[in-house]
């Protein structure tokens, strides 16, 4: 039996959560958990209520630990219990793991030092702060750390994850399942390929909530340094 | 403002709704409902547990409506309550959608007659019971029916949908937002790029459900004739 856990927490990117969760739960003797504080409905960024199935401490362990991202992310880089969390599972995982800026939360729990790893792209620099190494991949697999990129890319990562964690004929079957034979109809998930202007003025609206991003990251710094 | 009706129903496949959900809860001026008979915490296919915004009644028109898949949309294809709101809300509605199965709701309330329209491929068959025309591709779009693919397809079908309903802009700002610039690992999603044998294993394996499913549908085909 694999027990992965899922952390599920207020303001996260739902699809961040539910593409891991849809590809996990496609596994043999597999359980999936949704762990958070307490097991009252978690409003998710766009207002989506989801319910936990277990709480911290329900879950004193997991053979994976997965941690999805969104701006929810934030208020927990310098939270206490959040942090223990974090490092309790992950000093028995088999495989700690992220969706976009899940990393973030990885890193303030000092998990991500001296490891290669990616998250989404307009958090992409906040990696090198925790002394990771920012890789510009989808998916990043450095020892039993596997990060994801920004939001969907937990498809991909959660497929990539399966294949390392049980085997890639699984992998495929699952790949099978969700019909995930991708075809854009634009070419813009990426600044690589996005229309300049496009990312200019992403980065200018979205440069206030960056840097107070920075700033928790900072600070979640200078505490694991203390 | 745009009002965007997601139909959550009992073992629907999760991530067929929360596709379509991360993309449309982006969009400027636009509440996306999560609708059910009741507002009861409702139970998707692999246990996550999702809570309803709106019942039925709450919600009697919506500019879109948009039905995931799922197993879970077996019973509702004779469910009479189910079916009346579906028809109700599509006398309405500027854009009538679907994800994966949930086409064959909207089959099942006679809304694909002498439509183009696609599916899962384990149910592709299924909409010319409908006098629907399958189509082989990830999204198609006839008039104001637009209709996606398997599971992970939500998303492309919700990227079209977004540009068809506001502009294309809007769509690749979205794309952008969630990092969609998918990377799958293999190439095994969908039965024309699978490994053969894993392709005739599933067939195989739901042979069962598909007959089910069939008998399903000539039951919702024979009612809609009578």
């Amino acid at each position: 039996m694999t027990t992965i856990a899922l952390l599920l927490f207020p303001n996260l990117t739902q699809l961040d959560l539910t593409g891991p969760y849809e590809v996990f739960s496609r596994c043999p003797d597999t359980t999936v958990h949704l762990v958070w504080k307490t097991m009252a409905p978690v409003v998710t960024e766009h207002g989506m209520q989801i319910l936990p199935t277990a709480t911290f401490a329900d879950l004193p362990q997991a053979d994976v630990l997965c941690v999805p991202g969104g701006f929810g992310v934030n208020p927990l880089l310098n939270d206490a219990e959040t942090i223990a969390y974090v490092q309790q599972l992950a000093r028995s995982a088999r495989f700690v793991t992220s969706v976009c800026t899940g990393a973030l939360l990885l890193g303030a729990a000092g998990l991500l030092r001296g490891r290669k790893a990616t998250t989404h792209w307009t958090a992409h620099h906040m990696l090198a702060e925790f002394g990771a190494t920012p890789m510009h991949a989808r998916v990043v697999t450095d020892g039993n750390v596997i990060t994801g990129g920004g939001v969907t890319a937990g498809i991909d990562f959660a497929l990539t994850a399966v294949a390392t964690m049980f085997d890639r004929r699984l992998a495929e079957a699952i790949q099978l399942g969700i019909e995930y034979n991708p075809a854009p109809p634009f070419d813009a998930g990426h600044p690589d390929v996005a229309p300049a202007d496009m990312v200019a003025a992403m980065r200018e609206k979205g440069a206030p909530r960056v840097a107070e991003r920075l700033a928790l990251v900072r600070q979640a710094v200078a505490r694991l340094n203390a």
